[in-house]
């Protein structure tokens, strides 16, 4: 619990209305999205100015209290569960756009902006913000800064890192770090906006961002290639990048999935399909015709039974709610879904999908894949019960050899959801002895007391 | 001095063929390309191997020798030039084009290996690696990776911190670190690879990198719009981006550059021309033609007097000859140049411009502009000579006011040159010093003994 003098002090800073301390607030942070235990934070506080974030900061680390920063809580690895007796920090209230520049194309904002209506904003000014995490409707630019979130469009556009010029951060102890610039090209001292991307709020907090924008691409065109065999549509994944196309998006759905999403959503699905790719192209209007075009004849060659273009726009949404209702339908089919995140090099995805059906028949679990073939990054999910504890301890194999499978295919444990607490005992493995030392030596000297989510990553 | 024991030492590591000591090859890697004091290394290291690399290292470490690493010695900011009795390292022997992957789109590569050489291999596999410094002939992989290398398409296509998606790097004590993968995607541990990017060597010495790759393009078209005027000039820069137009390359060059390059090369600039834009479009083709038919009407539209389209290829690579012969051209008309690298908001041209021409008036010199106009980077050049104390100390007030006005239009002290020594007293006047603190500490963290290019960015 806290003292009574720091809450007021707490209330004094921030506003009376702004600290939580009643347990049901408690208990509405007490979780993300990942499926791990709850941790009940002692306050949670909500500062509505800059100001009023570095001193709740400050009050923190003269208070060794642990503070963690929540956008929408829809991290997938355990980064925004608190510690125990900890303080949660809100940034529900630092929510503003606070300049969209369309002659220099960059943008600033608040940690807490959505970001769906963000790049809703930056649209109607015929403006593109690329990273398009599953969540977006929800989930806040400095929550997708701080996983380094990723998206359906990662293969052209890159991820959350791609987009940030410049940072502006408090430290541990409350004081204001600037990194980056609004142009871009900096190289003004290191780059620590690189670092604090994907920090998981372990070495600073967010209080400006700035993104760079670019020009919304004038066309864009989707299909949905329908395969009868997994490895055929795989092997497609690889054969388009072969052929000199990067598409925006090039997703794949396995059968389990197919038939989860057209129970949910009823959009119409092949249902005794064994694989789809969903592909989307953009660009000029010329160019997307002819990158369409080569594309569904690709699909062809590689042995879709039919591809199916998208000829209005109404058709392409269609095509994205499907993919974009994948998770929800996958997780009404069972109590509790693990949604696994291992990356490998495209032209292992025939490789990885294969392993992936060999680990679900091994330990007898149901596993429906899907995710962005196009950049290796599948999302083979799991659907279990975790009060089943011999059941939960297959889920448990399963996920160690999904990562050992990735590792040997010369990929990586996490592409787009982060380490948190749910990946961390694994990290060593990939990254060698070394790298833990020197990640733990920057973040002992950029936190001393060791209160920026501590535990978050690197352990410890 | 370097003790005798020491001295068989690291003889017996590199091999005696590979530990240089006369004061000719000491003299030969005192400098860099900035306008700065020579200083003597005890000693250069050429390693053959990752294992050479790392054990030097730690002889290094061992023996608290400041040790800087250096791969052509290009560096236009002092970040090559070693320390009083300190160690250079050449990364000229590990110069191995590892890999390069074209179903994945990725290469892996020695620090050593040349830009040019390796932009040439990857063009001859249909890929494009983008960054182009201006010293890419000569300039080396590492060299790039350490100062963040801009070049003449970071307007379209970034810089080379776009391009970098794993390191694999000795730390001060010659473990190895790994960071980031062979996927777009990897979120697994911080992200040290942004960190170490544009570092300068003062966190990490590179053992390989991974690249990321890109399709070329299917075409591309030059051009060059005469202006009578500067100001009509910098003003058709920002048109071009409000127009949603994203040019490969879009380059300024004032008056004063056009003499001094067509002096030097002949290729028949327009000497009486105020200023001249350098523009390149790319992509599809049909894109192409649309997007230089627009860029070419916009120029006319903002008042060029006249726009020559290069119709061949021979035609297109004299344009950007003539750009890339300005450094070399104004550096021989005076004994020293200054060449500047301020950067702004692209919109902020026409001011930056201004003022730099009116700092020219002012403290009575001679600065040619020219650059990277379309992503806010010039390349103000002041042509003088260091030995002229009076001079210099105008020159020295100008540069001073250079970053003044930078700062002043919410630009940047340097784009893509580096900070190294001679720009790091500026520093804290952009950053901060909570800043200048948060980035001591991680150096102080990561290297106790300061022997990593010790003195670069942060000072001390």
């Amino acid at each position: 619990m806290i003292e009574k003098t720091l809450l007021s002090e707490f209330q004094r800073v921030l506003g009376r209305e702004n600290v939580f301390h009643e347990e049901a607030d408690r208990l509405s942070y007490s979780y993300d999205a990942a499926v791990l235990d709850q941790v009940l934070p002692a306050l949670a506080l909500r500062p509505l100015s800059s100001e009023a974030l570095g001193q709740a900061i400050r009050l923190c680390n003269e208070n060794s209290l642990p503070l963690t920063v929540r956008g929408a809580g829809t991290n997938l690895s355990g980064g925004t569960i608190p510690n125990e007796g900890g303080v949660v920090i809100l940034t529900t209230a630092l929510n503003r756009i606070v300049e969209i520049n369309e002659g220099d194309l960059y943008a600033i904002v608040q940690p807490g902006v959505v970001t769906a209506k963000f790049a809703a904003e930056v649209e109607a000014k015929g403006l593109f913000y690329p990273p398009d995490p599953g969540s977006q409707a929800v989930s806040t630019i400095g929550g997708n800064v701080a996983e380094n979130a990723g998206g359906l469009r990662g293969l052209r556009y890159g991820v959350t890192r791609d987009y940030v010029m410049g940072l502006e951060f408090f430290d541990s102890n409350g004081e204001l770090v600037k990194a980056g610039a609004r142009t871009v090209k900096c190289v003004t001292g290191y780059n620590l906006g690189g670092l604090l991307v994907g920090s998981e709020g372990t070495l600073g907090v967010f209080n400006r961002i700035i993104l760079k924008l670019i020009p919304m691409p004038a066309a864009k065109k989707a299909m949905m290639a329908i395969f009868d065999d997994v490895p055929k549509a795989s092997e497609t994944v690889a054969a388009i990048i072969a052929n000199r196309i990067v598409p925006v998006t090039l997703e794949f759905m396995d059968n389990f999935t197919i038939r989860a999403v057209e129970d949910f959503s009823h959009v119409g699905l092949p249902t005794d399909a064994a694989a789809l790719l969903l592909i989307e192209v953009d660009g000029h209007p010329v160019q997307v015709a002819d990158d369409a075009l080569r594309v569904e004849e690709l699909c062809r060659r590689m042995g879709a039974m039919e591809v199916r273009v998208a000829e209005t726009a109404q058709e392409r949404d269609k095509v994205w709610e499907a993919r974009r209702a994948a998770l929800s339908a996958l997780s009404r089919i069972r109590p509790t879904t693990v949604l696994e995140d291992a990356t490998v090099p495209r032209s292992k995805i025939p490789e990885m999908i294969a392993g992936i059906e060999g680990i679900a028949r091994k330990f007898d679990l149901k596993i429906g894949t899907f995710g962005h073939a196009g950049d290796g990054n599948l999302h083979p999910t799991i659907l279990t019960d975790r009060r089943n504890a011999e059941e939960w301890a297959r889920v448990e194999h399963a996920i160690d050899s999904i990562f050992e499978k990735a590792l040997e295919l010369g990929g990586t444990l996490s592409g787009e959801h982060g380490i948190g607490t749910a990946k961390s005992r694994f990290l060593e493995k990939e990254v060698g002895r070394g790298t833990i030392a020197y990640s733990r030596r920057i973040k002992a000297a950029l936190d001393p007391k060791n209160i920026l989510n501590p535990g978050k990553i690197i352990g410890g």
